[in-house]
């Protein structure tokens, strides 16, 4: 009789390892970073201030450090669309600003909030970053967010879409919330 | 005997399952954000320069898009208050800058410090978000914070409680913390 | 017989609620805040334009409030090196901007990204928070990061390492991250 007791008992101890492994497990965040809770690719339009439509306007111009607009600071209202089309409906806007920040080359900072069409309370996200204009992808932070994506994180993956010229730029946003509410 | 054995093993498997339970619910963050775990209202005092005892002033002028002073922008150092008065004892500084950036209307961006009175060191909110004017109330993200709000994060509520003329403006923000450690 | 039984069940009890215990230590979360899991110092080093060799401009000249440069904006792209010397070989940049804003004293506010030298994709570190000169040490925050450092979050200390004159200064930044992935 001792013995199935015992037996029994052993079978106990090892489902409360089993358990403490899938506690471990749950607490185990790199789990968490790969499948993103919410995820959703917009483009950006920036229409620099050059007469009609324009999106945004430069507020202080470059320095003189540098010939690629060092400190050209600009603050922009964005139209957020979900296909390449600068004319397609907006789903969202993008409010906020960028410099360019680097002597040797083109080299953006960015500091903004989307702002999500809804017919009761705005839902926002909260992002900033560098904008390594060199690399074919950068990674901007989601640092917080508002409504349904409230108290929201996780990263904006950004790509140049095209750049026309000085006045017309479109930046794919491929953004990945890692925590949602 | 071996069923007494049985049901107690029964019971225990069960209570494995009771526990995973409680695993869950304590996991499911939508409890965490009802409740805030700090949360107090303050004043915000904004009086922009034109002459005596400002606490902000313009450092980038208006842009030429729209005609609601898109692209001005302001850097403050503006006590907050617990009472609407402007002349109450402060209990924080706000220090940081807001610009408008709209063509449509008046609307603006913040990102600012709270530093709160304390004998020691000292203790810090970080916050940035968009404050869309037109709506009564508006939601900043806490994206950060230092000494006994040390890592908070949150949701600041906004509205305005006055704004008289170009020069006197007071936001009344309801300030909820979600991690406190 | 079921006396046995009955041990066993007690001990299996008192096992559940030590592991309960465990459960409760894994979640308070102050424990994790006293033990960075990466903590890493740099110095910082800006050098304002002023001829050659600068790193960073001034955007926007200070506003007329106070005489201790209220408004003056800077943009830099400043080298982060792991000990004092300016010309050892930099581990980061430092790419954003910081302005001073007090009329009584001098006291700026920062918001930055930390790039790191790596040979594929970028990492990055978002900081921001006020900078309270006055202090001898002053805590800004860490919000985001990707790549090696994705959406961690921290405390960055900062110290005045030394000022010489208006063009150039080092800040020791000794880096606290609390949640790695």
């Amino acid at each position: 009789m001792a013995r199935i007791v015992y037996k029994y008992v052993v079978f106990i101890f090892y489902s409360l390892q089993i358990l403490h492994y899938f506690f471990i497990i749950a607490h185990s965040k790199n789990l968490d970073e790969k499948k993103p809770c919410k995820r959703f690719v917009l483009y950006y339009h920036d229409i620099l201030f050059n007469g009609t439509n324009a999106t945004s306007a430069t507020v202080a111009n470059h320095t003189k450090l540098g010939n690629f607009n060092h400190g050209m600071l600009v603050v922009f209202d964005d139209p957020m669309t979900k296909d390449h089309h600068l004319l397609s409906p907006p789903v969202a806007r993008a409010q906020g600003f960028y410099f360019y920040d680097m002597k040797t080359t083109y080299n953006a900072w960015f500091s903004y909030t989307l702002i999500f069409n809804s017919t009761e309370h705005k839902v926002t996200i909260n992002i900033m970053g560098a904008d390594l204009m060199g690399e074919e992808t950068r990674d901007l932070s989601v640092v917080g967010g508002t409504g349904d994506f409230s108290m929201t994180r996780g990263i904006v993956t950004v790509c140049t879409d095209i750049a026309q010229g000085d006045y017309y730029f479109r930046l794919e946003m491929d953004i990945k919330l890692y925590e949602c509410y």
